[in-house]
């Protein structure tokens, strides 16, 4: 069991406010966010979507190599992009996964069913169900 | 309606790979990921879990600004920590949010109300479904 852990700081009102996280256990230290930021122009700064983007698509790569490795094939690459979108009022209504994957040996029907698997089955998919998640997913 | 976006890059087995993660948004750069950061000790690296609790701390305090703004009693500051949960071969079995805040003319019976609400309706709260999430809110 490992317990990983972020600390963010705000300061006032959500649309005239500012805040920033800490990351507690990566060295990427602090970033500044704000609602601008998130719902407007990013300026530079984080959103809480551009991070569950990051973890989405981490977490997908590493499930679907563990699924291609236990099945003799591990992958020479996995470059998976996460686009997750945000409605005011509305909030996480999707994300987008895109993998392209070198894999020798795979058929890119086998390809097919593991990206399938992995996009359900990674921990971050199993904890994101209150969204919708879509997966186009091709050998290159 | 917004997009953010990130990208990961997975080279190898999932035990002996190794990979990285790009943030397409903001300014944090690339920042390295593997299976032993996350299953073990960090050595600086991040994780799917960080890169959660990141989002979820940060989502957490805009949506408690914004409903205490709206109540006419905003925020001096939020402090916001997630740690959140994983296990091998079950995934993220829990978060728990631990907020501390000072609010200008509020009672902490109201404060406990606006946080779970928080709790409950934050975007990143109603994606994340998939686990359970607890409350730690106080005043300070």
């Amino acid at each position: 069991m490992t317990v990983r852990s972020a600390q963010a700081h705000w300061e006032g009102s959500l649309t005239e406010g500012e805040g920033e996280v800490e990351f507690l256990n990566s060295n990427l230290g602090s970033v500044p966010v704000d609602w601008r930021s998130r719902s407007a122009e990013t300026e530079g700064k984080t959103s809480p979507e551009e991070l569950i983007a990051a973890a989405h698509s981490a977490c997908f790569s590493m499930a679907l190599s563990a699924a291609l490795s236990k099945n003799g094939t591990p992958p020479a690459a996995i470059d998976t992009r996460a686009d997750v979108t945000f409605v005011v009022g509305e909030g996480i209504t999707g994300i987008v996964l895109t993998v392209r994957a070198s894999v020798p040996g795979l058929s890119a029907e086998d390809f097919a069913t593991f990206a399938q698997g992995a996009k359900t089955g990674c921990p971050v998919s199993a904890a994101l169900t209150g969204t919708r998640i879509e997966l186009d997913a091709a050998l290159v």
